[in-house]
């Protein structure tokens, strides 16, 4: 088969590779029906994050099961899986807590840009629907893999309440489903930081209530405004830079709840305007895989519709133009399908 | 009347001042039963921390209402009292979600180690007990204005449940009654993190099950080792340094909550680290006033001795001893009779 290489900044080849298979008894190796590509994976493509020689990609997938190891009985050839981009075993203490993204035995996929993949532990990294879905569900459910499941936590970590008054900052793919997110668990008002008018129009329909163009300062004091004073009880940080996690810190009542989703690169945070903030502060990578049988359900009985974030569909052979796409801001976010 | 006055490093001098009166009419003035030296107020006195010319000292206080303003209505003159360290009005929407040391009209008290007081908001700040308490019951009151109120929100801020694994780094008495505190939550296991025998002494019998010597990269191994690999559900960070800001953080299990409740000085947190250690960080000034009234009732029923971590009493003339006692770490905490 064929599948996505980056070879350094902006290098991105879809050559050949060896065909997936079972290595371990607890693997399945699964047929794409679609993946797509990471605001995650425009770091390494502008060369902000180091890469150690050429690199397979890709980490967001769901598709039919082709073939299994001897040890998995959670999944059987020919069930539409959707798997988190942490695989985990979903046994251990930390699974257990919720927190399978830090599963004892997480491996971070990363060959998904391809038309086969093996997926490692598969009964703690999989969740089959109860059917195959119908074509127009594949978008919605792949999002399930980590963009969603990624914005689902940074609304669950920011603890965002029925009534809540929430701040979006980002206004990538993570960040407007962390708008639909904050939606549906109640949030009464819904602040999107945002300065593209594209993305402006899809936070509107996933539910903000109010845009704000203005970031830093400026941005700050505008959700200032917009809260009488007191600042958001929670704040979405989904961007993982040093001013997006400032304006995020600072855009939070205290007391209030902030969260960051993004892998942060070069942030440092300032222990004593940390601490007078007053505010709460949890993230990392999602445990998606906690969310990933509810978001299913949500797909597939209507409520939400996440797959409108993809704004550029392509043929996986095409998948260098998708990465082009979302680096230049012409997409927000690349549905590739094999 | 006179005061202690911090001129520069190691330098306290109890000396004459004003009396105290009433400048506003939200404010009371008190007369002192009990006052004492604080862990933070060692960061000054050690030229750890600028000041600005001859500084009035002393933020933890108890004592009978003097003299109210007009428009105080909570207190009235010869009630016995204890307040926070932070003064509050109560009302502000910071106050009403719980955080009153973020009062929007927030005062960090600063003349206390005096046989007077003038304390600002003084509805919003005082908490009167039922009567005038017995002699004995006056060093437990006095914690509650601090160093108490302290620790029971680091307990808070980490979470501690029925049933949890609690470290808590830092044997000073912040750390101390944030033993005390966790075993009042329900923690099962508490590993409080000392070198000095007096102290550990003292953190086991308010309730620490493990203590563990180790610092820095072997402290983490220890407490890694005591709790099967996985880490503790709850860190408190009682110290505000790097390594002991570093330490809890990575004492904590994926998902684990780490507080820090002392002003960190010179701390700045790698954001990638955070990220990757999946843990929920909160901390900040102490919301004493939110706890106040149920730490003086668990102190007036018996339930708790917090006022044991006065292991120095002194005339208030000698306070330039008390200071220099628990800078040398002769003593635990000094407790000043005026």
């Amino acid at each position: 088969m064929k599948g996505t290489i980056l070879y350094g900044p902006g290098d991105i080849r879809f050559e050949d590779r060896e065909d997936p298979k079972i290595i371990a008894p607890t693997d399945a190796v699964i047929r794409m029906a679609a993946t797509c590509v990471c605001g995650s994976d425009l770091w390494p493509y502008r060369g902000l994050q180091p890469i150690n020689g050429p690199t397979p990609m890709g980490h967001e997938y769901c598709g039919f099961v082709e073939e299994v190891g001897s040890a998995v009985k959670a999944v059987k050839p020919g069930q539409f899986v959707v798997g988190s981009f942490a695989t985990s075993d979903n046994v251990c203490p930390h699974c257990r807590h919720g927190y399978q993204s830090s599963c004892v035995q997480r491996e971070f996929m990363s060959q998904a840009q391809a038309p086969f993949l093996r997926v490692p532990l598969a009964d703690g990294t999989l969740v089959a629907t109860p059917e195959g879905p119908s074509r127009d569900l594949l978008p919605s459910l792949l999002t399930a893999s980590d963009v969603l499941g990624t914005g689902w936590f940074a609304a669950d970590a920011a603890n965002v309440k029925p009534g809540a008054t929430v701040v979006v900052v980002g206004d990538g793919a993570v960040g407007l489903l962390g708008v639909l997110s904050a939606r549906q668990m109640g949030a009464e008002r819904i602040i999107a930081m945002s300065r593209h008018e594209s993305r402006q129009k899809l936070a509107r329909e996933f539910g903000a209530t109010d845009i704000v163009t203005e970031r830093g300062d400026e941005g700050v004091s505008r959700i200032k405004e917009l809260t009488r004073g007191v600042g958001a009880d929670s704040v979405l940080e989904c961007v993982g830079t040093q001013e997006s996690m400032q304006q995020a810190i600072r855009a939070a009542r205290p007391g209030g709840f902030v969260s960051y989703v993004g892998v942060p690169h070069e942030v440092e945070l300032d222990g004593q305007a940390l601490f007078f903030s007053h505010v709460h502060l949890h993230g990392g990578p999602a445990p998606v895989h906690r969310y990933l049988p509810k978001l299913i359900d949500l797909v597939l009985n209507g409520t939400i519709n996440p797959g409108k974030v993809f704004d550029l569909t392509l043929p996986i052979e095409q998948v260098a133009e998708g990465y082009r796409a979302m680096d230049e801001r012409r997409a927000i976010k690349t549905l590739l399908q094999p």
